[in-house]
């Protein structure tokens, strides 16, 4: 049975993604600045635990963080030839400041690769500078036409690494390591989440990139979410803005660079891939309440008892486990856990009177609903299951979400049998076709080279589209 | 001795100011982004450490974090008469957008109370959905006429507090409590900064306040630094942008509400009030490297026998101490004790091969310059030893700057003594003037009432420039 003001996934998966947004207070329209959303409290703090678990992982692979400015002069987009083409047509204007008509406008970010740029060009001179290794979080602009809370807004918040290097294999090192170390390291272990670790097509590519990866997620509808991308730019930003240093033969040389992010969307993928029709459902290692304990009494007396042993209970678990006691009177133990339940929150621990009288709690796992997700255990030793349990849970949404990847993935050998596929699934084949082939196909079907896999077959095999022999095998689905 | 590219304080400090920015590699200026700098790496970090400590105190006290649109409806400006002549000649705006001009101009956020008002009005309904407690980090931009890195530039980066009460006592302890709880003992603890906590006259305070309480530190030419402002908005916002709650008796009410934020300024406030003349001193609780190691050897023999005593040394530092071993083979180890102080790294420890025969190492203190900041010491209990001493550099920065600040202040009777006073320093006094009197001390002096201290002395006395008796005590300085 779906929640009040939650339209079930098989009836509306659309519709159904934007009543948990909203029923689990995740976000609100800016419906005064377009294509804008409020991260509310509930959704930003599952973007600060994103953020904290990047950052870690951004940092440990040797990076630091610095911060450039949010205006870039139109000019600087105009450098690079692809670039320009790629985001002049959505980005927002500034052509007034301090009450004067600026001489030339600004345009607000909607990727910083020329502003930083400008400055390497500054920074580099010699080989000992290299590499330049910085990562920015920042918010960032692109005037979309259809937006959708998270997945798709005109303003969002990202972290976008820039990084210089000495040779193209520097570069493409670095830019790997990202998507592998950092970005598939992250969504599989924290939001459980099987990403699949790809090159994008010439047609897919980053505008300005020599090549770009990524990795892709499978929503619930089978639908493809590109959940971070990792672009070596070869040698085309360092000429457009001339970030040259002088080798250990005193050549000046033109310097290779890379640039890589993810962004707020990561929080709509976690709510498309694992929540269901009760509401949403949080990793336990990205919640930002990992269990909520519900006392539940009838009178003063009553709560005293409880609350007593609630105290008693949870000690020890500051530190330890991000909780939360919802000692609010004026609603029922049921709203509550209703509330709960929308909210996403992986644990739930009920005390009673009878609890308290027997030493137990009840405990409710939000992966599995209903009476099989519930059990009555010891208040003794309780810390230590629960510590265990939230594990478990991590594993058992990336367990689910892998099976649900596998059985709606399939190897095609015949367009009609893609088309088939695409409709719930990703499709796998091989593949020879052109830029052009892939939009006729995308025109047809709506479905796009989400990637060229990185874990290829051996061999090869009959392209899909054009009958050629092929080498290489892709994966095409619908997306996000 | 002034170090290579630092002026001395005493002959320019304005330009040892930005001699230290330079020289310590914290910002560089955004030459093609008018009034703009980018925040470097090293500048970065310490901007890192402030917002975690920040955080941690604005989390503690209750609040959530949330993230609003950078973009404003200009329209939303004009609906505070104060706020609107506070803010709108100095915005940027946004008039152009994917390609179109708009209907009505954006402008981008140069703080954040009308957009978060118009949101707060869709959200209060009743009395209990108050208080609401909600912190944004952010970007905004103030199109300033003069700029100077961190203090004063036109896009900078802060934090800025929105709640939201259901009575004028409840929003005024809000208010007072981010100024004792959050700001003043952040500063004071986390900075080694002392402060004057006070409330600012009617001409200083913030457009659209009720009252705005401020913390103000000195810096070491003796002018007054505004660390942080805690506004009580009254219902002046409330009615603005009709944010009511029905009460308990069922009536509709305006709500009450409060501001407050500090700023990457704090940056420089942390440069201006501890650093020296041979560069940077950043209190260890805020420095992103606590404690440099560099190793000192001649060939590879030497170099094996360091590093593996430096290894010895350091393990079990992590998590506990931050540190960085200085490996760099191509530098001496002068450039690199000059480089790290310049830095400010609150400690050095040099280890050489004498040292790994006689089981010590070498201990320099950046907050004494010179010998009778080095040491030697013991390797035995090293670890113990460098907790207490970073402890104890804290601890003696904060009396410094507490030592400074008494030398610099003064209680004055005459206005002309008044006038000598502020050339140097800050003078205390008794004051009954109109804000047509301090504009015109202003002009005559270029110093203002930095806060009517929040700690008054009992009684009253003559006031320094009317005459008239006064009761109210204040604090007048020149300020950043």
């Amino acid at each position: 049975m779906a929640k009040e003001g939650i339209i079930a996934r098989a009836k509306d998966y659309a519709q159904w993604y934007l009543d948990i947004v909203r029923e689990a207070d995740l976000a609100d329209y800016a419906e005064v600045v377009r294509g804008c959303i409020v991260f509310k409290p509930t959704g930003y703090a599952i973007w600060e635990h994103i953020q904290s678990g990047l950052d870690a992982r951004i940092k440990e692979t040797g990076h630091v963080n610095a911060y450039f400015p949010l205006l870039i002069p139109k000019s600087f987009l105009m450098k690079e030839a692809e670039h320009v083409e790629g985001f002049a047509p959505e980005v927002a204007e500034v052509t007034h400041a301090g009450g004067e008509k600026l001489t030339e406008p600004y345009v607000i970010r909607p990727t910083s690769e020329t502003i930083i740029g400008y400055f390497y060009a500054k920074w580099v001179r010699s080989y000992r500078d290299l590499p330049i290794l910085i990562n920015q979080w920042a918010n960032v602009m692109r005037w979309e036409m259809r937006t959708r809370p998270f997945l798709r807004t005109a303003e969002f918040l990202w972290q976008e690494g820039h990084t210089v290097h000495a040779s193209e294999a520097e570069a493409e090192a670095e830019t790997l390591m990202i998507l592998h170390d950092v970005y598939a390291d992250f969504v599989e272990k924290e939001m459980a989440l099987p990403v699949i670790r790809g090159l994008k097509t010439e047609k897919e590519k980053f505008p300005g990139a020599l090549r770009s990866y990524c990795i892709e997620a499978m929503m619930q509808d089978g639908r493809a979410l590109q959940a971070g991308t990792s672009h070596n730019l070869g040698q085309n930003f360092a000429k457009a803005f001339d970030i040259t240093y002088t080798d250990h033969n005193n050549t000046v040389q033109h310097a290779w660079t890379t640039s890589w992010g993810v962004s707020t969307r990561l929080i709509g993928a976690l709510i498309m891939a694992h929540s269901d029709d009760d509401g949403l459902i949080v990793p336990p290692r990205l919640a930002p309440v990992q269990v909520v304990v519900v006392p539940i009494f009838k009178n003063d007396a009553e709560k005293a008892v409880v609350m007593d042993a609630v105290k008693r209970i949870t000690t020890g678990w500051k530190g330890q486990i991000r909780f939360k006691i919802d000692e609010r009177e004026h609603l029922s133990p049921g709203f509550k856990f209703n509330e709960w339940e929308v909210k996403g929150v992986p644990v739930r621990i009920e005390v009673g009177p009878k609890d308290v009288d027997k030493g137990t709690v009840a405990l409710a796992r939000r992966d599995i609903p209903g009476r099989d997700g519930k059990s009555f255990v010891t208040q003794e030793g309780l810390t230590e299951r629960i510590v265990t349990l939230l594990a478990d849970i991590q594993t058992a949404l990336y367990e689910r979400a892998l099976a649900f990847r596998a059985d709606r993935s399939k190897t095609v050998t015949s367009y009609d049998e893609l088309k088939a596929q695409i409709e719930t699934g990703f499709a796998y084949c091989w593949w020879d076709g052109s830029n052009e082939d892939e939009k006729r196909i995308q025109d047809e079907t709506r479905a796009t080279i989400r990637c060229i896999p990185i874990d290829q077959p051996q061999g090869g095999g009959t392209c899909i589209y054009t009958g050629r022999p092929a080498k290489t095998f892709v994966v095409f689905a619908r997306s996000y």
